[in-house]
């Protein structure tokens, strides 16, 4: 299982929890990752440009750690994403989420 | 100049109407086009993913164009980035952009 | 299975290209309608105001129009559900769904 | 009055500074809240949902508090709106909210 | 009454079946459009470029449309707050609200 | 050069790190901040309302501080400016905007 969304408080609750859909939720996720012709890694940057795009603080840097951890994305790497960001959702998205990529 | 966001009718105005602004752009979108270490294709995955993920018709389809006939990005690829978008953005999102992928 | 959300053109082409991931999203979707303690339809009225409030004019059509059919939700309830929204999300997402709802 | 809006800091500063428009808003606030066939906890429920479907967790967490407390809602009936969120609106709202419902 | 919220759709439908939340929509409007120290036309200005930048299509056709034909304001000035909609919301809005704007 | 934006950490990184992302960004935000028509501290008073309006808490804050500290615009212009936030989006970013606004 690629368990990168997994690692969140909020799914320690759910899996606890709601064990119906919990597991649908881990099959949904293998489904998503397991692309036909893109790599992982290359769907990963994708959640992380996602992420950043929309503002959501806790979600980027969740990505951006586990982008890391797992998969040895480098900052250079996701510093690309995010200028798609910065040309795509403007400069407060871009900004905090540099920001977030260069305190971890 | 990669100059795929310039196609649509609203750049047409800007570089018109406000020459200043066009140019300031154009620099722009070279300057994020050119990571340092992604290549332009993965970039514009994001790019369609960011899009999709917004929910944005127009921006949707227009980079999934572009993407198609700059980059000869295929259907399987975009179909890859848009899993992700399932997953980090919701249904809703992910049906409109698989409808826009299907019907180019 | 409850099958509202499969009404659209976009799973259309998720079912006949990607099955693995259409199976996924299938017992998602039986898993999120499947609430413990709320009914169907009250998970539905939620949908529907989920997508009112996004301001997504084909998600909100389509919810109303699967709430409707499926579960005989009446248009006095969506109106009660669109209040929220005119709270919540402002007026351009509630003028915009009130629009849909007397126009199906 | 339902006032559970009513409680956050920035409405504190609205009635003290901009009379006019805090009546306004309890005007329209109490407008909304009495629907004609939903009852009030159907509203508050959606509330909720919307909030948590935007990602904003002041709000969530605001109307998750009002909710239980005015209204005796469980979190259980909490958990079967969010799994709505997770549906409509993706992983990254949904896991937020289930953090801010269980560490309530 | 300032009234220029008031001409789609979506409102005419509330007034009609909806009478409570028209009064209640109606005073707040008038509250929020008066100001203490800006005067109507640049918090006109603020919906337009609020709209722009949250993508809406109609809001922002729909705003573009009453400033200009209510108080005069001229495609210039609506030029100038697009330019801050691209500074800080990306091109997608951007381009979409220049499109709107020279084809009205 | 209007500097206002480039006083974050965002910026300061990028600045370091990718001097011809930056370059382009001052030159975009010169050509965005230097409107034909409007004047710069009403081209300001947007960028607060679209901040407010997104709902993104640190950017809100950053345009308040800034607009304040070089323009020297009052409590009072942003006050009205947020009026026109509560009825386009919703209680939600206009309570969040008030209490960042009093507590500044």
């Amino acid at each position: 299982m690629k368990n990168e969304v997994f690692v969140g408080e909020g799914m320690k609750y759910v899996k606890e929890d709601c064990p119906d859909l919990y597991d649908a939720i881990v099959k949904l996720n293998d489904a998503v990752y397991t692309g036909r012709v893109l790599d992982y890694k290359t769907q990963k940057l994708m959640a992380i440009g996602i992420a950043a795009a929309s503002g959501d603080t806790n979600a980027t840097e969740k990505q951006m750690r586990s982008g890391m951890a797992e998969l040895g994305i480098t900052k250079d790497e996701i510093c690309d994403v995010l200028r798609v960001v910065l040309l795509t959702s403007g400069m407060p998205p871009f900004t905090k989420a540099m920001k977030i990529l260069y305190e971890l």
